[in-house]
């Protein structure tokens, strides 16, 4: 199937991408956003070479209305990113509302318009305590508005869906995902800080699935 | 309750800014969308007079990526708008892919971000048969994957999901939406061409419903 595959350049979707390829699919393109995150930028430095790195082609979707409208601390209009882990109240600032909502719709679109049948999103089972968009609850009916609302009945494939982030790098490692190329840091800076909750999470997912990190962190 | 009103400045989203009010929500704002289309502007023109003509703010997102990579007559980047009714094949080609999921999504986060609990869309029942995203089987999924994908359990509210444009120009009518000020031409011109398949739904809709039709058409 001619996919395209969401790919802000994490562990997660790098591994999205990995999967595609190895399942068959022919990856039309990975499509980033820019919607005025602290870590777009540097995400989408790291998107490129992942992209790079399996020989597909990506693009990148601005929004600028998110960042001029939303509020979130993801952003770069909102508070400091908290440190601390993903499942405490403060996390919730982080959320940008209804982001996989948006996401999903403009790459629904953009595959209608350049030929592809799927979608690759690579929510995963452990997203789901503070980000509503990830839970299955949204993903299903999503599928269902995706394939109803298009007219060549677009896929959403989300092989990640019931794995959480520790099985996703251990099948990374199988399917030689650069780990190295790869960043999660919700501050955006030029090394991971280690102390955000994705950070924290990524760190968690290499010790708990006894892949190597080779990710450099401030602390 | 707090609403965002999806306001093309045609005449159903009109209406459906007007039925908002009549039910007593308060309208947070209006927003309408640039992507690309021959008649973005010309329609944002008339969404700005008929905003202001209610009290309520507006708001124009734009989504340069659609213009810049979506396949469609609609956009400036495509072919001739066809001069039919919108039940042949040639209109299918001013379908934008997926459009109404991407309005609806970011409209989703954006009610969020400001403190809406709802977003009015005005699909109606005569939209289904060449737009895949107009249709009851994509509005009933696209509310669900909302409600479950936003923290706050945003709504969808469709007021006019089972009647047909006529009937509106009815609703509209009784509550003084002035049509005048309305736009619905696919070309964009400073005056409805009246042969494109939206100008001639808007005919029919005023001829049906027995509505004084006060728009001046090309031909």
């Amino acid at each position: 199937m001619n996919v395209i595959v969401l790919l802000s350049g994490g562990m997660d979707s790098s591994t999205a991408l990995a999967w595609s390829l190895h399942e068959g699919h022919t990856v039309v393109g990975c499509l980033s956003f820019d919607y005025g995150s602290k870590h777009n930028d540097t995400e989408y430095h790291y998107a490129t070479l992942i992209a790079e790195h399996f020989g597909v082609p990506i693009r990148r979707a601005p929004l600028d209305f998110i960042a001029q409208t939303f509020k979130s601390d993801l952003l770069k209009s909102g508070g400091d990113i908290p440190e601390s882990t993903y499942d405490t109240e403060s996390m919730k600032r982080t959320v940008v509302p209804f982001r996989n909502g948006i996401m999903l719709s403009i790459a629904a679109g953009y595959a209608e318009s350049v030929g592809a049948q799927g979608v690759v999103l690579a929510n995963h089972f452990g997203d789901h305590a503070i980000y509503p968009d990830c839970r299955v609850a949204f993903i299903d009916p999503m599928r269902a508005a995706i394939k109803a609302g298009t007219d060549t009945q677009i896929e959403l494939l989300s092989p990640f869906a019931s794995i959480d982030k520790s099985e996703i790098a251990r099948i990374g490692a199988r399917l030689g995902v650069p780990f190295v190329k790869t960043y999660s840091c919700y501050k955006g800076g030029p090394k991971h800080c280690g102390a955000c909750g994705t950070c924290r999470e990524r760190k968690q997912a290499f010790a708990v699935s006894g892949i190597s990190d080779p990710t450099e962190y401030t602390e």
